[in-house]
């Protein structure tokens, strides 16, 4: 495969955090923490084993509902205010949380994320992501969310605004001379003066330039308008896929596009989800695996799957395949339909029975499922950073917290002894740690203007 | 005067972290940590000190624009983000911010405290304001700010929100039953269907029920629709009282208005700002305060003044006494009300050059002032708070951090000898610290009730 992208010579790595899990029965597991979902200290010790295994970043997760409380693990601390507290006890690990641009407005996020950059020392990153669901539209006093193409146009735009408040500030706007009791310098604090379609604001923030220039971006969106949308913001992606092949495609397809963007390559990194389940022998891997499946009810199997295609399967037989007859789950779906893709290939490809198709996205939610040993874990890790199918990987330990000190302790120093990542943090920003550099003031629409001067 | 209400026998005290002193010019000081403003390390120095001094809360202003950068403090970190950060370095303070109602959704209002509180550990604070300005609106894209009557109204009913979404689940709706599968009780997890005049949400909140039940509801205004909202659902007052009458005034008229909305005496905490400049003799607190207001830029002073007075002062002699032609400043004005009154009055009265009562406006922002030595401000405070004036009061240090290192110093120690303030906490939560009762679900809607039956 191979590009022609400049390749940092070692791989990146997020500790994705969600629920006490990311597999959907995990929370029941001996070694979930459960009861620490909704206090302080859970996290806290999430973030020292994250920082202890040199992680590039933490990472969370956000969905603004709530449903299927009886029997999922149900609830969400906000990301920021985690990120926020746990910036004092932790020393250079990226702190990274998505929010949503369809359910906020641009001047706050402005200023949440300088304000995380500057108390944590320029470790913040937002997961930029427009949210999915009618049901979530419901709690905004919103009768339905906007259509998908509509949500990241709106995107882009909240973006633009988000960047340029950043940009209010000039990065020696500050003075702070008492002697002369000048403060700022106003001639460097200006007006943004922004009127979009969707978005307006008159600026400047109310916070200065923060220390990494804009907090890392990330996009997660893997459809068409989601690739489109990273390739001109997003410096990390984090992406589900299930294939070293599908892989490949994707990081070649959304490095292509960099440069229509007047962006050089390897200023964007390419993070899928992994969700391993380790185990000291294959056997032992399995037999957790097994374990785990076995505690998802098959109740919640066919709901969760039902709301994934769009589609009421209850009435159907749980043992028999996906019925072929059902409406164009895709079109239906109003968000992440490059996973909806992705599932309905898998199962008619498989022919998997509806327990085990609702089974199986509740295992990992479409990212890529490892079962075995450290050893075989680092070996996919390599083959597919060396292949060109990612930078990096975004770890979801299926059980939290024991899953992740179990990666940290047996396959991190697997993956170091081979060269693979590293064994001590070299910077203190989160852009340090991805190699990306620090944008100047207008970062982005000079970028657009040089792909445009390029074109003519 | 006195009230029939019932008293908690010692003060309360917040601790007011605004810019790097509360004094304009306080930021110039050399005992001011101005170049740690946009930084954690001050505000953890701070926090320290007013756990040191047993402080009931901290707490945090917040103005969604800056202008004046060139002479003036500006910029504040966002207050919610600087708190998180701050609770996993405290373990008793309460933890208190303004949130604006006018530039927020409720939704992301509800989850951010309740998750404060949460991480908190039950320490959390909302102090309830509806934003002043037409610059504010211009960040978030609306042609003008909201007229003041009408901003309450939607603040009650954002409120009504908020309140309505903590109680969305109950307290003990989680079950966590990792054998059974049952993450928490789907009956005890309820919808809140609110749809009202400006907000409306579906709920449930996606985050349990708060450890206070409600996060401490602060509220900040002292004019007549801002004193009625207070007594519907404030449980501590933030009032500017430059007199003892003034004071008692106030006390005794929120607390009679209490009954009207079916609450208890004792479950609204008044506390008037008050800004201590300390010394130990009177001269050395005197030359300190002089030294302060040198600081203040005489241009500072006309162009604050001309945006108080919503008129522009600028071509008017400095040394001269405000003109007594000027339109109707209280009138003009869209927000403080009650403050604006309270320096025309003191301004026609003492005669003031425009000079003077500018620089006053920026010396404690129509706070009291204080200027002596620590038995004197003690003696003050007592008098108050043992005439029905106060139930305690929200400290405003005139410079940071050094001002409220010597507070704790020198006052907290005699206060603590008179009897007047807690030796240690008794308590965990800013509600205990208070001595504010934990409301059960749906306590607000129950008191309007029993407002209603006594009514008729």
């Amino acid at each position: 495969m191979g590009t022609t992208s400049r390749r940092d010579h070692q791989m990146h790595l997020g500790a994705f955090i969600y629920y006490a899990g990311h597999h959907h029965a995990g929370w029941r597991h001996a070694d979930s923490d459960v009861e620490g979902m909704f206090g302080i200290e859970l996290y806290k010790k999430l973030a020292a084993t994250a920082e202890r295994g040199k992680f590039d970043m933490m990472f969370f997760a956000d969905l603004l509902y709530v449903t299927q409380v009886e029997n999922s693990a149900s609830g969400m601390l906000d990301p920021l205010t985690l990120l926020s507290a746990l910036s004092t006890v932790t020393d250079r690990l990226g702190l990274t949380a998505t929010v949503s641009t369809t359910y906020n407005e641009p001047y706050n996020v402005a200023r949440k994320f300088a304000s995380l950059d500057f108390i944590s020392g320029g470790r913040a990153g937002w997961n930029i992501v427009t949210s999915q669901l009618d049901i979530e539209a419901h709690n905004y006093g919103k009768p339905k969310h906007p259509e998908h193409g509509l949500r990241y146009e709106m995107a882009r735009e909240f973006v633009e605004v988000v960047t340029r408040l950043w940009d209010s500030w000039e990065d020696d706007a500050l003075v702070l001379d008492r002697e002369s009791g000048r403060f700022a310098d106003g001639a460097k604090v200006q007006p943004v003066d922004y009127t979009g379609q969707w978005y307006s604001t008159k600026g400047p923030l109310n916070v200065p330039r923060p220390p990494q220039g804009y907090p890392v971006l990330i996009q997660a969106g893997s459809s068409g308008p989601g690739q489109d949308f990273a390739a001109q913001y997003g410096e990390v992606i984090f992406t589900a896929q299930q294939s070293k092949k599908a892989a490949q495609d994707f990081y070649a397809s959304v490095n292509s596009k960099l440069s229509q963007y007047g962006r050089a390559s390897g200023s964007l990194k390419i993070m899928p989800g992994l969700s391993p389940v380790i185990g000291a022998t294959e056997e032992e891997a399995w037999r957790k695996f097994h374990e785990l499946q076995a505690l998802i009810p098959p109740s919640s199997a066919i709901t969760v799957l039902s709301g994934f295609l769009n589609y009421d399967l209850s009435g159907y037989p749980l043992d028999q395949p996906l019925p072929r007859d059902i409406p164009d789950p895709v079109a239906a779906s109003n968000g992440m339909k490059s996973r909806v893709q992705l599932y309905m290939d898998m199962a008619y490809q498989d022919n998997l029975s509806i327990l085990e198709l609702g089974r199986k996205i509740l295992t990992s939610r479409g990212h890529m499922q490892f079962v075995g040993t450290p050893e075989q874990l680092t070996d996919v890790m390599q083959d597919w950073f060396e292949g060109y199918a990612c930078d990096g990987f975004n770890i979801m330990p299926p059980v939290l917290p024991g899953d992740l000190d179990d990666f940290v302790n047996t396959v991190i120093p697997v993956l170091q002894e081979r060269g693979l990542f590293r064994t001590e943090y070299s910077g203190r920003t989160l852009r340090e740690h991805l190699g990306l550099q620090r944008p100047d003031v207008g970062h982005f629409r000079q970028e657009v203007q040089r792909a445009a001067v390029d074109v003519r």
